[in-house]
């Protein structure tokens, strides 16, 4: 398959782009900054401008994410607002201008994250956006069809614990590469609307 | 209790104000063009208008929400973002400005929807904005008390059927003083980071 991956710079996302490569797929990397396109995905004119370079899809698959972590008091309605644009209007944005661009048969995968069930101190606007996202997707899978869309719900990544260990207190990290598992299921799996939490 | 009703002149904050002005509390009504207080909770500085003419309050209790219904191929950015600031961001705001104008021992009680979980088609976007307000309100309850903080999540009344019917095909509706009576148990009762349903 060509599948469009945004994020791919990150974390997750060179996880997501190794176990796809490794699969035979053919991976376009979407960064903010570098990556073999480049787009700001919050900018709705940037999505169209990246799937008019994109070339046909086979699936879209998310990694990226932006989130204001700060104790409820201090986040601003502000930081709420970029929260939403980070996280979950631009992943809206990029499943509802790309299922004019991907296949008939193609899918979205979209990230989440545990914050939605299980919240933190200090993580109130990613939880909000989160749950967005995961009620997006449930909506979304049956207007769709046979475009297929699901999110994965990952728990903090071992790989990430010295920037955001301190936030996930007495929670168990997974190894990065079972959430890129999850991702291959959800693009070559056959489900749609499902939340893959991976804990 | 001195309760801050906003949405007091819809037809789920009418029900609302009658069940807790029946159980002897004291209702201030907001509405965007009518009520004891006028303000548009879309917009933050209304907000700290609104809780600077409010006076002291015991609890806060939202039952208006605007939300864009259209097919998923219809919605637009502008559709996502206004919905997102119509029925999530606005209650985010009244929690985050009135955490320090409601009592110590006080509580908010926002609203959500059946759509978080159940979605219907033309209601992606208010399905999104309803998961953005239950994962905040399971967010926030680690972090406001003493003051607690629940969602009344209704399915549609009775009342609404003319306006909203087609909408929810097949779904069965509740009255809306069914959901009044939701609105005092969060109110009343001693939980916090709850989602009542009621369908």
């Amino acid at each position: 398959m060509r599948i469009l991956l945004v994020g791919a710079g990150g974390t997750l996302g060179g996880a997501v782009r190794a176990a796809l490569s490794g699969r035979g797929h053919e991976v376009i990397g979407v960064g903010r900054t570098g990556g073999d396109l480049i787009a700001d995905v919050t900018d709705p004119e940037a999505v169209a401008g990246l799937y008019a370079q994109a070339g046909p899809l086979d699936a879209v698959a998310v990694t990226a994410g932006d989130a204001v972590f700060k104790p409820l008091g201090d986040l601003t309605a502000d930081d709420f607002a970029a929260t939403f644009r980070g996280k979950a209007l631009s992943q809206l944005e990029l499943v509802r201008q790309g299922a004019s661009h991907v296949a008939g048969t193609g899918s979205f995968t979209l990230v989440s994250g545990v914050l939605s069930e299980e919240p933190i101190a200090a993580g109130a606007a990613a939880s909000a956006a989160n749950g967005a996202v995961e009620a997006f997707v449930r909506a979304a899978a049956i207007e769709l069809p046979p475009q297929r869309i699901n999110a994965v719900s990952p728990t903090v990544v071992e790989e990430s614990l010295p920037a955001y260990g301190p936030f996930f207190l007495g929670m168990e990290a997974v190894p990065v590469s079972r959430v890129a598992t999850a991702y291959v299921r959800s693009i070559e799996g056959a489900q749609t609307g499902q939340i893959y939490r991976v804990r």
